[in-house]
């Protein structure tokens, strides 16, 4: 329910097309249902265009199942990460045609029948161990949307390597860079591009990387300004980030 | 010196018209100036909008007033941060239009005509003590061509405050948040937020805000999707993404 | 032993009633009885309504078992926290009675007659995966003869979700928020309250939550008056002062 | 404006004794005054029985006084901390009956004509140097409405200068501790209160103590159940819980 | 060899009785012998009373039953420390009267003809699950002359159970005391002994001990003077430190 | 008021000699003086031969000055530790016969007729920087009746240095080692002493020495046994430490 | 292809004897080969003596398989880190002579016909349990041409254990020291060694050596000259930066 | 005293030519001097190239001055780190020729007759802020001999800077790399040079720098092989390992 639905609802209560108690009841069982260890909610995709995506780390194959189950009733994608086999494999007895995508761990509900998207997202990685949290953004800014370009292990001991992708990188809206270990990656990237960077650390890394916080440390200092950050490892916050940021492209038309 | 303006040149090179030695001469005065102790880039009011910023701690007042001198002959922008008022002095002897804006710490030239930005950007501050790292956010979307809209001292502990600003939150562009202490605010936002959100932790607290880790660490965990985070008390950094992100809706059309 | 019955029985022994010796010898039997491997204070419970509390962690199915049945010949309640099945397994042997609540990963013997609790305290969550510190919270406070609402995953990437919930929030004499990630829930609830707050990070999260600390963090630096913490995961710490808390209602009258 | 109020207003506005317009503009008139740089919450006095606390810090002696002075129209009550002489100083222009408290460096505005408050707060320090964040965390409970008991530099080394304190702290209907350096004494009076204890560690200290991180840490693994703990040095958050806590005696009859 | 052997030696070859080459070969032989992927100290039995320790975490079973096995034919007694059962499975079978201390997880090698030990160890814990950390200290005393008296599970929550045991505690010539959680038994016991502490902190607790460094900042900041601080969970390091001291009332007559 | 006479008080009091209210007033007055703002502690020094010491940081000269003089009624050696030339100043005042030492930053009254001290202790320091602590070490050490040697600058950078004080390290009773920067002189010197290790780390270095941080890891870590360590410039603590160990030799006897 | 080919190259170009594309698609396809999860790096090869590097870690056996036989067609030499045995099972398939080295966990291959290395370097261990980490940079050195020597289990806790060894350490032209707990053997070896030290923390260790950042700290902090570290457990760097160092050596001539 | 001349002392000890009073004596006097505060090593001259460097920080002038007084009689350079004018003007009284480096706070007595140096050093910078800390490592090395060239404020956000300065980057024998903020251009340089580099993290930034703790880590996780790091803000440490390194290639000869 958007806000214009709102004003309606509250519109016809005033003028007696609606009783204030079911309005009340209305408003109340719209936004979201409540499944006792879950409240999901249904309005969030009016609001920002995904439903509440599903974060399955620490809940059961069940109770994953079921919020699955839930709003796939409701709309035409759905996104589940971190996602465990087990995760899919009851999510699949109780929703037909959920996906799995092993690399992102992520599980998806796709019935749209134009998935023709937006193009201007970019996703870059270091290394090849970074794949996985960038497939998990890409997949995310294509739930959706977006069209996405992805550029694979190019890491900034070889700065050659991205010598003769400049041009790919400055003709992105929006870049989503992955990177472990010492996270420069963001601020090379940040360096050459034309538009916002998000920048994502990851866990790839040993000893004195302590899962990600060298990282992370590098890419909030960064010295190339244009370049935000978002949590260890968190791929599908950065492309809900960057779906968000290729949107306005569209809208300010 | 821009992608299109470097084919051009090598091209004259191969037909003759421009000797290599000539072209090397140009290509390397062009994009930046050697001052010995800093190097200038004047290219990047180009690709980004605003000529390189000066980041005025750690360097002596006269270091600062040479490199903003420098920046204001090729440039109708000039913005220098983290100033204080012996950087301005020194400054105002070279650059007689250069003006001080004490709550921001900066320093600004700003010899545009038509100065009428483009809207969509909001910044919101938990605290009253959160404002100078606001005001050098806004003071930097505003520079590069945004007309910047402020809310001030809403912290989550009092939610009612926000409620009645929903409309002003959810018509934004792009939000950028500054908050100190505990810097809940950030995700409170972005659940209300239809755009993206830029946090900004502050090192406002005491005890165990350890200088503004808390606030970094909370905007890092947010569980609202469409949150990313600058360093601490970057306000530049995000005013300027902010402006990055908010151009894309402009040049989308 | 309370400090009455001290006083009494010294002045059994100044009044030659009792020996010195016999006084002793009580004294030191009374309070506590020695397993070897732990001391067993029984004379808690008369303190403060529960008898000793075992906390399982690191202790052999065999020593918790012993430990809980030497409680229960003295107690109508017993509580051993963070059980797990083979804990509960072994008690099981030796106390009959004993039941496992499996989400709180609590063992509890409960032989009151009358069960009916002291209404007020009211646990709140803000995602599903905070349930089983809030189950810890609840039951021990339940054991403690409280009566506990339950208010779960309201997070504050939905504030609006919280709305319909003021009232709830300010009748209770005592709340207890459990909050992993970035923790915000403390402040807005610490916000809304009229009560005191008592605030559990959990260890929910990944990357830089690193385990908790970022909900500890922004718990402390809370900017609500009126909110304390307890150590991140400890859900029957909090329940036991909430517990101590709104047992001062009662007594006041 | 409480919610009895609220309600009022609203049922007047559904039976057209006031028009929506005025409704709308006396409700977001009533709860907060805009300062432009600090919005003041009225209507927490009704709420907590305290009106808005001013933290000082980071706030200019302009700033303060003018918040003070606006709060103390509408209160007879206020409390500003973290106060130095010169916030003061402006202070008394404004505000001629504003005193000073050196120790707990705070300005308290007190026209109240009965000053005799409810009894059951004790507040404890291990040591001499805690004593400033002691006398915060009191004044802020007197200012409450309590009267408060100090028990000030009796620290674990010396556990015996506890034992003949022990009735004094079992009277007590809550107890705030103020330790620095190790921050053990939570632990032992938590062990031998029969209240909820409210810990506050400070900075006191060198070396390892990392500014209060050593005693914050020992405060949140204290092993005596019934612990609670705000941030390092904050003596207003622990008085201003303890008031909470120690009111609800008060309203239960 | 000892400071006396190595002097006679020098005097050998000085006065022709052994030839410079002869003594250059028995120095090096003597001190350690060669295994390849350890050496082994042999004179450390002399200058410090127990051969050296062999620290098993990190070796396979057949190294360190191969370095018991040589420690075992120059020394009446070997200790291995931090062993698992195949550790003592392997050492078994070369050295035939290998004991193993499963609480301790340590292998004792013990030949000695007369154990009795010298008085004036005391070895105290905070909880039960500190009983393994203390048994490693109490085991490595015994091992070097020493008669260990054990108190178990005296935490501070419980400052009453201390009282009756006050004598004891100062009767000790050296105490260990071995805590976790909140380590705050290592301030009380300094504030009663007389003697030296040494502090054991453990890596017992969950959530903010953080693997035991609550405990470790606890006692290196403890306001009793007389306490020194191992590592954490170092029991053989306080049982050995425990012994030097012990030793001196002994060598001092 | 040792352990004897407490004893001899309670049979006085069963005896008849001493009426109940009597003992009560006479135990309670005599352990301690109350100075409203610090407890002082006289029986301490029959228990461990020196009497409370005034830890100045944080105290105002007046106070210290205070402590000073009541505890030189009573004893024939003060201790001041941490006190600057204005807690002197104002001490002198008072107590004609005080004394500063500069480089230990202490402020001493010694009214013994015999300064003889027991030999034994050992203080070494990595570097000059390390002087400061070391003197307050050998101060403490000095006036709890012991003569101390010192062996300055013998980092391990030159391990030859200490190659011609080895007897000199190995006739040491109980050696005080001092060191910032890596702390890595408390392992070589545990590896070659004979007696009980006390390891003070300092802040003194830069960088990642994080205010002795580093040399306080280094020294928990130690690869020598015998090495226990007292908190980050805590040179009285090692210096009290030290005595008692010191003084077990006299007493065995 | 090294800077000399790249010169002739263009040169080529320049003259006619190649056409641009011809060039351009030389350039690209040269320098490193699309294996579109990893990009392979063929020339770094004649830049630095060794094909790139395969790190295992989060690598599957399939893609390391492949990475090492196409880096296998172009080179002598290949080195792959971090290597379990799975990754050798999936390689050997691919690859008939490659080996494992299950000490440093490495796979290689090597078809020099040479393989008589440069003298020069020498690799230290504090103790046993270091002996992987050292042999991974020993490996290494001796891949890129090295011979290398072995010194291993000489802790700074028997100093003596190293002066029988002076000549070698100071005979070495590079130095690497490999050492967990604290980490301090390297600034013994740094003051004991003529030429550089390159420093290597492991994190064998508990407790308070935090996974080896007591060692890292210890080894930054350096009181020695001529030291420098790479990261926790890296023996490849080491390795690699200690052949690039003794490969001066031979160079300069 | 090098080696051989210790050789050639014993051998004139066992003929007889000096007796061994007259042996010790010289051993021990020779290798350092001591000035009561601090003991100075001669003979590092003849091992490392120059002569022990003096620390200031935390010396008195008074004590700088004499030390610099002491090594200038015995050699012919001397240094001294992290002076102030007031070190400088101390010593300026003892060593006439004593300069002051400002930039680099260096006090430096050079009488060298020859000073061309070795070429093969090369010092980058990432910012002008980082200058300082440069010019000291700079200035290391010049004084050992060395000619080193200088590239400053080339940070990786404009990494076509560095495209025109490849040559120079490769030629260099061995690269000190020295940048705060992110310090990512350790991990650039090293991609990009033949030869060993060395990074030094600087304390330059603010917010999540963590005083140069993000520089540090940067480097420490750096993915280029060939990098090695020292102590944040330690110039002096890397010029100097420089200098051990760019030397083997003169010796090899």
């Amino acid at each position: 329910m958007d806000h214009k639905q709102l004003i309606e609802l509250l519109q016809d209560v005033r003028e007696g097309r609606v009783t204030v108690e079911a309005a009340v009841q209305r408003l109340r069982a719209l936004p979201y249902e409540d499944l006792d260890f879950a409240r999901i909610d249904h309005h969030r995709a009016l609001r920002q265009s995904l439903p509440e995506v599903v974060f399955c780390q620490g809940k059961t194959p069940a109770q994953v199942a079921e919020i699955v189950a839930r709003l796939a009733e409701h709309n035409d994608r759905v996104l589940a990460t971190r996602a465990d086999p087990s995760h899919y494999a009851a999510t699949l007895e109780r929703v037909a045609d959920a996906h799995y995508h092993e690399q992102a761990r992520a599980i998806v509900v796709d019935r749209r029948v134009e998935r023709q998207g937006r193009p201007g997202v970019l996703v870059i990685t270091a290394g090849t161990a970074d794949i996985p949290v960038a497939e998990e953004a890409a997949l995310t800014a294509e739930l959706m949307g977006n069209c996405v370009e992805r550029l694979y292990d190019v890491g900034v001991a070889g700065v050659h390597r991205l010598l003769d992708k400049v041009t790919l990188i400055q003709q992105a809206q929006v870049i989503v860079v992955v990177a472990g270990m010492e996270g420069a990656l963001a601020s090379v990237i940040g360096g050459l591009a034309r538009g916002p960077v998000i920048a994502v650390p990851t866990s790839v890394g040993y000893g004195a990387s302590f899962g990600g916080l060298a990282a992370l440390l590098t890419m909030l200092n960064s010295c190339a300004a244009g370049v935000a950050v978002v949590n260890i490892d968190n791929g599908f916050g950065a492309g809900y980030l960057a779906s968000l940021i290729n949107r306005l492209r569209q809208e300010g038309s």
